[in-house]
């Protein structure tokens, strides 16, 4: 199976606190990594995860509140001070790019790379990004200012060959792609042995999705079927549900209830509120609706599986 | 002794390590906070610390590369959030405001208190804080841009009652100050009480100075002469002298070397260059040229105590 992961840089809200860093998280997709979100402290977490900077091209963010975005300066400061020369993309709101440009200016004159701003936009799920073997589309989500969540999807693979039929019908390998393809064989004295035979099915393409930040929005389940593992910000137990809707987040129970109404294989909570000591009651909250939940920490790295997730 | 501390919250240098946090300190003298440099992670930092965030009133910024002010814009964020009221004041370059103001203004917006700007003359040592107890004056330094160090020099104090001269001659409470004033005491029936057998000498001030970023500069000798803790950066060891010459940093040798030339009482070194994964040879290094001296160190807490400091 392909590489594909999620590792959790930060899963704190707004306020610091010493258990918890500033939102962050890398998916590793086949060694490329994607960074969503950049809160404060990103770049040491980054350093920490022994993730290699050189392999991040494209950052997410989700919204522009601080603590989603504010270690962006010292990152791309400290890829200068390392002399990257690719291309660094920001997927983000427009208005980040003429806030970031005078500090790139300014602080990080003379750098060795350009830095590429490409506004998505808000209010519709869009494709943001593709290449061979994955799309990200946007998911419009519902918090204080313009936010989108991200949907990361495999592409279809292509079937896998079976060895042991190459072996025995002696097929040249010039002969590999066209099978993979979908072709039948055509034995140099003209017999056709079908494609069926020579393969087997791909693996199922996997989907990761990050919900953060955002009020309980039923309306993204329909976006969210099928997702392998959903990460949903759960902010507050029901307990302060009224502080959830006032500011636009949302409980550990609601997290979970999107969960279940999408039919997600795993459930992976964070974002929680410098008002609890212990995220335990949040986890027991989310897992009442729905079983399959973990609690997102610093450094944890969660492999997506198709259909559930294994901690790595 | 009146509390005057100094507090490590961060001591590495530009690049980010798992080892140190980017450059800040916090000097409490009196229970009054004042941070020198703010780089990113620093107000998790200070939370970690427990020092008050609402004693926290002034903070000097020694120039402006990101690892001593990109911590600015969270922790004046995280300010607002905790509906802070009073005025945070910031001694800094006057570059600094342009570039800050923006993303306050985008940030912060609505915000509960006034971040008020001081710009502060480069190039020339001028007081540029003063209360009843305390001046901040700048050290001119020498690095890749304008750079000042900071002097926190206490007043002097006005001398100590003495308690039992108090009780045998019956002074009246309302007598008190002019007596720390340097009057005799007269008593009811017309004698004269010496000032000096009614006090004991006060206190000597205290005086800590901040040096960094900067090149080996002995001009700052004389300005650091009674100085009882010096914090000096350390940026490199003297067998990668070229590679300071070069960024305009110090050597541990130099650092010493300015300690024990001004004949200041102790010295801690910092700004340890990212390429080190142990700091003792550094101290070393400083201790055979100064010996008094000490390695700073994420949450050290060092009282200034006249000629020298003892570690609490």
């Amino acid at each position: 199976m392909e590489k594909f992961e999620v590792n959790i840089l930060g899963c704190g809200s707004a306020l610091p606190t010493t258990r918890h860093q500033a939102t962050s998280q890398v998916v590793n997709v086949r060694d490329k990594l994607f960074m969503i979100d950049c809160g404060e402290g990103t770049q040491v977490q980054l350093r920490r995860s022994r993730l290699k900077f050189s392999r991040l091209g494209h950052i997410f963010i989700s919204h522009l509140h601080g603590d989603h975005c504010f270690g962006l300066i010292g990152l791309i400061s400290t890829f200068g001070m390392l002399e990257r020369t690719a291309d660094l993309h920001i997927h983000c709101p427009e208005e980040l790019e003429r806030l970031l440009l005078p500090q790139i200016a300014f602080f990080c004159k003379g750098m060795s790379y350009q830095v590429v701003f490409h506004p998505y936009p808000p209010g519709v799920a869009s494709v943001i990004y593709e290449d061979r073997s994955l799309t990200v589309e946007t998911i419009p989500l519902r918090h204080r200012m313009p936010t989108c969540g991200f949907l990361f999807r495999e592409k279809p693979a292509l079937p896998h060959i079976r060895r042991d039929m190459m072996d025995f019908y002696q097929i040249p390998i010039c002969w590999l792609n066209r099978i993979k393809n979908g072709e039948d064989y055509v034995t140099d004295d003209g017999r056709t042995i079908e494609n069926r035979l020579l393969t087997t099915p791909a693996d199922p393409p996997r989907a990761y999705a990050y919900c953060s930040d955002t009020s309980y929005q039923p309306r993204i389940v329909e976006q969210l079927k099928g997702v392998d593992l959903l990460f949903h910000e759960a902010t507050f137990l029901s307990t302060d549900q009224a502080r959830a809707k006032q500011t636009q987040h949302s409980t550990a129970a609601q997290a979970a209830t999107i969960a279940r109404d999408a039919g997600v294989g795993q459930l992976v909570i964070g974002h929680y509120s410098a008002r609890y000591e212990d995220e335990l009651p949040l986890l027991e909250e989310a897992q009442a609706v729905f079983p399959h939940t973990v609690l997102a920490q610093e450094n944890l790295c969660l492999e997506v599986t198709r259909g559930g997730v294994k901690e790595s």
